[in-house]
């Protein structure tokens, strides 16, 4: 299979469908099919077959998917049957949330280390972290060989912080900060901005 | 102009130009083209002459956008020429951040109100606000007027809740949950979910 000839956006609903089968499987359920995957996820049963099939055949026509089975194949094909660790840079309001979030590691992360430029915060707790002093971010990056990070600092320093990241061997970014980071194109990163997506709802709100 | 008939994928690449012609104007720039805007975002500038197309004529050829004026005209489509009041369900550690965070009203966005469930949080400060019982939720929300909320509890019961935001007259939901949510066709949802987007990176790590 040619995997790197798969869609960004096929690869993108990948994670949705690891979710809501993870989701099936904690409520003891067996098997499902595409049509009821796609009824919870609104997404055509159509769709999820076609995705799926550019991975392999992981279902018989008529008796459906196993969902523990398809589940594994999903985090093998997503990596995620292993853990990452993951930097994170601030350590605010936001980071601090992040700090302390326990969703991460049943899905295949965790968070590490994290770093701030504040003395006030520096040597302070986050979660379970003593707050890194980000001067040293590239030297403790490099020591850690983490390959992952989150960016929650002020959009003003995040190009800054990434082009450090980067030279610190960070490979992908998951980017808080409202705005888009220039990075080489073997970088990848991804945004959250809750503000996008309020704005795409007022639109439709008469 | 139908307005109706645009794709919700076209409505959705919206708010990222607004925000990116937002930063241009803060960096004292006046006109820019859809060649620069697009090389900002990754995002061809074809694409984005056809999205602004679709809303009427924003710019000449060859003399470019009027940033300022482009920017107005988005917020204009957007809705976002007024401040849109919003609840708060859920005072955790990631609803105190979205209570505290001071990016929404520049955007269009104001928190009005933070609810919770916990006895220990209900009475206590929350950001500007302190926090009201989760028990009055309709009839607070229906006191205020409020069409749009943003959901920051567990998953476990993020449904329940958001049948009684329905029922209190929310229209618009953004869900920060790792839960797919079953809403009637009326009501618009938007997620939040950082691990969907880190699944999506380590893919591509080899």
């Amino acid at each position: 299979m040619a995997a790197s000839k798969i869609p960004d956006i096929v690869i993108g609903r990948l994670p949705l469908y690891l979710r809501e089968l993870t989701q099936m499987a904690s409520e003891g359920r067996e098997i499902t099919s595409s049509q009821e995957l796609g009824g919870r996820l609104g997404i055509s049963s159509a769709q999820i077959r076609k995705d799926l099939s550019q991975f392999g055949e992981f279902g018989k026509q008529g008796t459906g998917y196993d969902i523990q089975f398809l589940a594994e194949q999903l985090r093998k094909i997503l990596k995620v049957d292993r853990i990452w660790d993951v930097a994170l840079i601030g350590a605010g309001d936001l980071g601090s949330a992040i700090a302390h979030y326990r969703g991460f590691v049943d899905r295949g992360f965790r968070v590490v280390a994290v770093f701030d430029s504040d003395p006030q915060k520096i040597g302070q707790k986050a979660g379970r972290f003593i707050v890194r002093d980000v001067s040293h971010l590239e030297q403790d990056l490099r020591g850690m060989g983490l390959r992952m990070a989150m960016l929650a600092v002020p959009a003003g320093v995040a190009q800054e912080v990434t082009e450090r990241l980067i030279s610190a061997g960070i490979e992908a970014i998951l980017c808080y900060a409202p705005i888009a980071l220039v990075v080489p194109e073997n970088i990848k990163v991804q945004y959250i901005d809750p503000v996008l997506h309020l704005q795409q709802m007022t639109y439709y709100l008469d």
